[in-house]
């Protein structure tokens, strides 16, 4: 099943577009749970890929059928080296069981058999000692970077159905330093660096339709930019876009959608902090309810604003 | 010290500018070897971790004293999960306690917070459920994406004097699709996006300038395309270049050092299947031995093309 048709679904069967960042830190732990895991596992490593494991089932269970998608944020696990990168093939495995999409924040970027690699990291296939294929981390989707052309994205996906959110107009501010210039002449009308990724994505996704219309080849357009978002979507008519910025990075959920398709598909939004951090501001440690409540909030957020 | 300062120690106490890609897939592994782990580790992805280790560590004690630096590729090991996690860092381990300097190969591009949870993972610094700073992988280097800008960049040296190669000029056949378009106007006499990366590096690299005279933002610059290689030199004077797309992709050595300083400094040559793989040639399986002779064989070979 194409990754595009199965978030298709996902979406339609939840009513959600909203996609729950999951990049937990200890800061964003509350201290009883932060204590019980010190407690048992010292001051580790392994302490903290406890505790990110059991913040992030908590948080799985209470958004199961209430999102379109879980993102871990790659980076979050990795500061903590193979214990984090446990920690994040157990969320990764945890949500996926439940039924959630999980796209892979990972922003790979590397060529040739190298990014065959990462495919197999985040999808399987690595060959073993005997060359019987390995499982990989068992996600549906992995954002990557365009900078070093299509051999840095196609051989990640090879002839797989899952899918990727290749990186386009990103929400922080310096991303204009070179994505928003301006290109001599360059390949068709693209006017920019990311009109230029852009068309990359479109003529790539091409190739990776599902059945419901979108590609399999998604970009990664930040809410903090919604007029490169109305723009961008003219040049990528079938791609789902991941929007992120929405919420703390400062895009309303008016801005997260500019990007939407007149048919009302082809965007999810993603918040994390928002979200997993949610129970901070409750005065209790329920995380994962407070998460849950907060998911709700938002999904009538952007309802409202998709209507 | 400054990695620049170090990297530059090593490459004279060396003399050689080598760095030794370590590339470990099963296909590269000597039967024995691959036969040695399956007996005692059985057929899934710790056997292929713990076969990675004893390549990688046999190749580190015969390159070491010879080479400027060692390269990991992550990619390579992350294909095999927290089990290749764990091997990737035994294997920086070992080559910094050698006393080489690890340069890990991971390209990875995120923004703010997260960046610096990138830099977290190679150098250190992430902070415990009880907020005391926990150890990273302890690479002196990592490979890191421009396309997110500066707030992609610098947060992941914060203020650590480690360094990053930056990607500017990557050796594939299709870097151009992006690298190579021609900017309308852009900043200063940026003529291509891959010289407007290479301005941003050298403004970065300014301000983080180790006493030899070189910085620790360094520039991936590939040895396939030694014109852009001459022509991005001009642009970054103080930048030391990391050279892939030797021998295997297809440059020589005199492409290899086209970006060479006119004092001789400023570059280091990465090969990687050429010295992991060498034992293929030789009709025994000492693997370790045949990357020594390699190493010496492109050491020469780079020695001449440098006079």
């Amino acid at each position: 099943m194409h990754a595009a048709d199965r978030l298709d679904e996902t979406i339609r069967r939840t009513g959600s577009i909203a996609c729950v960042g999951l990049d937990p830190r200890p800061s964003l732990l509350p201290t009883s749970l932060r204590r019980r895991h010190l407690d048992r596992h010292g001051t580790g490593v392994g302490a903290v890929a406890a505790a990110f494991v059991e913040f992030n089932q908590a948080i799985i269970d209470a958004v199961a059928g209430r999102c379109a998608a879980v993102k871990p944020q790659a980076a979050c696990y990795e500061a903590y080296g193979s214990a984090g990168f446990a920690a994040l093939e157990a969320t990764v495995a945890h949500a996926e069981a439940a039924g959630i999409p999980v796209i892979l924040d990972a922003k790979r970027g590397d060529i040739g058999s190298t990014a065959a690699h990462y495919g197999q990291m985040a999808f399987g296939g690595a060959p073993g000692l005997d060359d019987e294929a390995v499982d990989g981390m068992g996600a549906s989707w992995m954002t990557v970077n365009p900078y070093l052309g299509a051999d840095g994205v196609l051989p990640v996906l090879g002839d797989r159905t899952q899918g990727l959110f290749v990186l386009i107009k990103t929400s922080n501010p310096t991303s204009g330093e070179m994505q928003d210039q301006l290109l001599a002449g360059g390949t068709g009308d693209a006017t920019s660096v990311a009109d230029l990724a852009a068309d990359l994505v479109a003529a790539w996704g091409a190739e990776r339709m599902g059945t419901c219309g979108l590609s399999d080849v998604g970009a990664v357009v930040g809410a903090t930019y919604p007029d490169h978002a109305r723009a961008l979507r003219l040049r990528m008519p079938d791609t789902i876009f991941l929007v992120p910025g929405y919420g703390a990075q400062g895009g309303s959920a008016g801005d997260a959608l500019a990007g939407l398709r007149p048919d009302g598909r082809g965007a999810i939004v993603s918040s994390s902090r928002a979200i997993c951090g949610a129970w901070q501001a409750t005065g209790t440690d329920d995380w994962a309810a407070a998460a849950g409540d907060a998911l709700i909030a938002m999904n009538r957020d952007l309802e409202a604003a998709r209507r």
